[in-house]
């Protein structure tokens, strides 16, 4: 164990304490982890629009201060009560979701919405005892996503930790924890494009470009990028999109444009905008008799889904996904291989990099549209 | 060869002269089978829902004099031209929808829905010339799903012949041709329900009965009966349905009341009724993280399915099934395999039997909701 086991860490954080305003670098105390609880040491994370979302609390109700970030990669400074399977030194990827293992969905083949770590926004305290591990002379900081990475130092319910090869470089696989298997998981999961089929992308955001990747890794032959900004058009070719369309270039619905370059639809569309008329067009884009299409972007509280229900009589198949049907902890290891396996190319994601004391950059980078994954260097 | 071969055939038909008006039996002639055609003797027809619903033709363009029927058993009489995998003496099911075997859809493992056979209510000719073979005093009489088997003698495209055990009883398979397949295989082969699983079934008329033994054969452990009927309770006892709900019973939609039957929801649903309130019912009753619903009854046509997207995002799964996902050809052996091996109960579906001069006593079984399925003896 490290010297600092049952102690509180004094480190660095990144601290919101305003919505919409600059974080701003604080020495924060870091108490020591619970029951089922891990404390991290996180040497790399990257900055993902959900940060951005709630950074800007524009619609939900604001907590302040935060302590954001979770996307990330660090090693295990020590453990709480009742952790068996992580130990000090180990290398993990901390999650926004997580895998109770005890639950109908945990124990179900088919899901990876754990009824007890699911995702959950509104949360800013530990689960074990609802107090938060973050403070500041004596002033409670909330957490997020139960992962708050922009801390040196971070505190993670067991649940919620993925245990990888520590051969791998925690600046790279740590935009493993969210987006990218997000998109990468909805297409190799749940679209399961066969090898030459055609594969609709709408959005070509890091999800976006994430699905694209994994119809490429899949073998599809045509991969057809969606999307109303056209400057996203050369970037996206290094993800395997060989073929775009801007709906703003046509007086007909992007589906129709889509059905009439395939003759008759895609094989698969992967729908990564939230935009409720994109989900709409990703169903009905999909060729009859085999089509697939799979719902990743998240819509808004009030949207509708409307089709014509003789689009699932025609053999279509509508299906939905969260975290790319990833388990975070049976199934990132085997993400993290695929990387090292060179399948999975996860550089091409990382366009920007900043030190910790820059992170506020990489918040200016993102609202800008520049990045696709700004890596923060903790260590900085 | 028969004799017959080449020749015309005059025989007994059941013709329908105008809407809604009694059948009348009248000697016609069959015309000799063309290219890629067969002529079949009909040995045991039985009336399914969408004979009355064409025979009423309300909201349809009326199309008469016409010959209905599409459930039936036979024997091959005579094959046309360019027919070789059928010859005369076959048994046989003819079938309201085709495999040309040479479509992309036929070509797909995904897909039954044929790009040349795919079933057309407004046809009433053969394909190769656009004629009918059936007529009386040079009338021409038009057909009805391709198939028209309330006739002695009808003549079918190859495609929609399907080639079965000649041990197996024509008299019960017969009804495989349509309904029961539709629903039996939307559980099998769409809705999968593991063994063990929960299944709600939307509708307990013929198709629904046999989406239940579906569920039944999957061992599914409760099959959720649904239905505005609870006269149809007691019957669906025996297709292995042990739970009934009846939507009037409650004043809170009835997928709220599923869902609190059953820990969040079914495993898996089936919708037979073509209600679009039970289809968007019968999504939003499964569970999520796993739950999957199979759309099976044919919509109205201005229709609009509406839900909230998050209940796709919370990884539900939206299907919809076309005769059982079966191509016909290829599949249907196989399901008369399940009947001759006792594992798909055909008998029960058989609710009465009628003599062919008798045919009209068929539609008021039907119309008085009194029959699953009645037979008609073509010999008597
Ligand atoms: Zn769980
Ligand atoms: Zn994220
Ligand atoms: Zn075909
Ligand atoms: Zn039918």
């Amino acid at each position: 164990m490290a010297s600092t086991a049952g102690k509180v860490i004094k480190c660095r954080a990144a601290v919101a304490w305003e919505a919409g305003k600059p974080l701003v670098i604080e020495e924060v105390e870091v108490a020591p982890p619970q029951h089922n609880e891990v404390r991290l040491k996180i040497l790399f994370t990257s900055l993902c629009h959900t940060d951005v979302y709630f950074w800007e609390a524009k619609g939900q109700t604001p907590m302040f201060p935060r302590i954001f970030g979770h996307e990330a990669g660090g090693i295990v400074e020590s453990v709480g009560e009742g952790v068996t399977d992580l130990q000090p030194g180990d290398h993990v990827l901390p999650v926004f979701t997580g895998e109770c293992r005890e639950c109908r969905h945990c124990k179900s083949e088919e899901s990876n919405m754990c009824d007890l770590l699911r995702i959950n926004t509104d949360r800013g305290a530990m689960i074990h005892d609802g107090k938060t591990r973050f403070s500041k002379n004596g002033q409670p900081i909330y957490h997020f996503l139960g992962t708050s990475t922009f801390s040196e130092y971070t505190v993670v319910h067991v649940g919620c930790v993925a245990k990888i090869n520590p051969a791998a470089p925690l600046d790279k696989v740590c935009v493993l924890s969210c987006g990218i298997c997000t998109g990468f998981g909805a297409t190799v999961n749940v679209a399961k494009p066969p090898k030459g089929s055609s594969v609709a992308i709408f959005g070509l955001g890091a999800v976006g470009l994430a699905a694209a990747e994994g119809a490429r890794v899949s073998g599809a032959a045509r991969i057809i990028g969606v999307d109303l900004n056209p400057s996203r058009f050369e970037e996206a070719k290094k993800f395997g999109v060989n073929e775009f369309v801007n709906p703003k270039d046509y007086d007909k619905p992007v589906q129709e444009v889509i059905a009439e370059m395939t003759d008759g639809g895609v094989d698969r569309s992967v729908e990564c905008t939230g935009s409720i008329q994109a989900m709409i067009s990703a169903f009905e884009c999909v060729h009859d008799g085999w089509g697939v299409a799979v719902l990743v972007g998240v819509p808004n509280k009030d949207d509708a889904f409307k089709t014509h229900p003789m689009n699932f009589l025609n053999e279509r198949t509508l299906k939905g996904t969260f975290y790319g049907n990833y388990k975070p902890r049976t199934d990132l290891p085997g993400v993290v291989e695929m990387y090292m396996n060179k399948e999975l190319e996860v550089e091409k994601f990382i366009t920007h990099s900043v030190s910790f004391s820059e992170i506020n950059k990489a918040f200016e980078y993102m609202l800008e549209g520049k990045s696709i994954r700004c890596i923060i260097r903790m260590e900085e």
